[in-house]
């Protein structure tokens, strides 16, 4: 089973490396990190970089494409070196999958029109705009093996789902174990319908 | 506010990530990865590389120290430059603190001495050798600022308590709406009093 996660300039890191430790765990897995050159690529924050081992052209094909979103999805839409290579791999996999603003480039690429999807909160007109229709579901499935997830920590959460359909329910339930994903928020404000309006006010102030 | 986290060979990447994309939107503050000397480390799967970009040498203080774990840490408990530079760090920082496997190194730089502490579920005898007492709470604090989180997603939720106590409560709910932390896994098998057996022993089976 060939897992392919596309990195870019600007990701977020835990919407890649969340759903990297669940699926990783699974039978004759492995994992390749991809950009358009071997290297270091550097996230959102600019104080993270992880490393890609192969290149768009040296990857044909995969049987999970997971696409992690971030603020460089915002020049990620118009990359086309990325989108063509998202466009070649789809045909290839089992399932096509992304997280947070990850459906942005899913959607770039032209594969979420006429499907529900999910994105982050922030970014659901961004989404829509390319055909889809949001859902806020934290994990959507789709014909066609396509599964989209929201905010940066809902991967987790999509690749533990993927880890049943793939492997089943046991392994799924042991890859949790041994990640002890047990979640504990201390608060309940991890949905824009939960969050208290002075965390929204506060996120909208630090912008 | 400086956040100073250590990689080393072997690390498990969700304990640094997970954490860091909290952490990260403290007000002021500065992340730095830190290794003997700065490049990329390789994780405990072997299929990601995260970059360090200063040396131990480099870094003589911090605000916050995050330690996470990983298969490395089997050998990290020995090996002396890390223990040294956590022993040097931390009576500069107002937060020591763990994720995962990383307490074994805390242990084993001297500084969990007759303190309760967390670790994964399967390092409880390693971490009560150091002369803490296991607790199987997910997140831990103690007294001089040490706080430990249980196995590898718990340092999302032990971040989360940190922002509180370092930039107040709003604070946190905002980087939680960020983050859009509204955890659903879709099995309870996260610990290791709820899993089932036979995830128990499909883990046992895998090792």
């Amino acid at each position: 089973m060939r897992i392919a996660i596309p990195l870019f300039d600007g990701f977020t890191a835990l919407d890649a490396v969340g759903p990297y430790e669940v699926l990783r765990m699974l039978p004759d897995s492995e994992v390749v990190f991809v950009a358009a050159a071997p290297g270091v690529l550097q996230d959102g924050e600019g104080a993270l970089g992880l490393r890609a081992t192969a290149s768009f052209q040296e990857v044909a094909r995969a049987d999970l494409l997971l696409v992690p979103g971030g603020p460089g999805t915002r020049s990620g839409v118009t990359d086309q070196p990325l989108l063509d290579w998202i466009r070649r791999i789809h045909p290839t996999t089992t399932w096509t999958t992304s997280v947070c603003t990850g459906s942005l480039l899913l959607g770039a690429a032209g594969l979420l029109k006429g499907l529900e999807a999910t994105t982050h909160w922030r970014a659901v007109d961004d989404l829509e705009s390319f055909g889809a229709t949001y859902t806020a579901r934290r994990v959507v499935e789709q014909p066609g093996g396509i599964v989209t997830a929201a905010g940066v920590s809902a991967g987790i959460d999509m690749a533990l789902r993927l880890a049943e359909l793939i492997a089943g329910r046991t392994a799924a339930e042991a890859f949790q174990l041994a990640i002890e994903y047990d979640p504990q928020p201390p608060f309940d404000a991890g949905s824009y319908a939960k969050a208290p309006a002075e965390a929204k006010a506060y996120l909208a102030n630090r912008r």
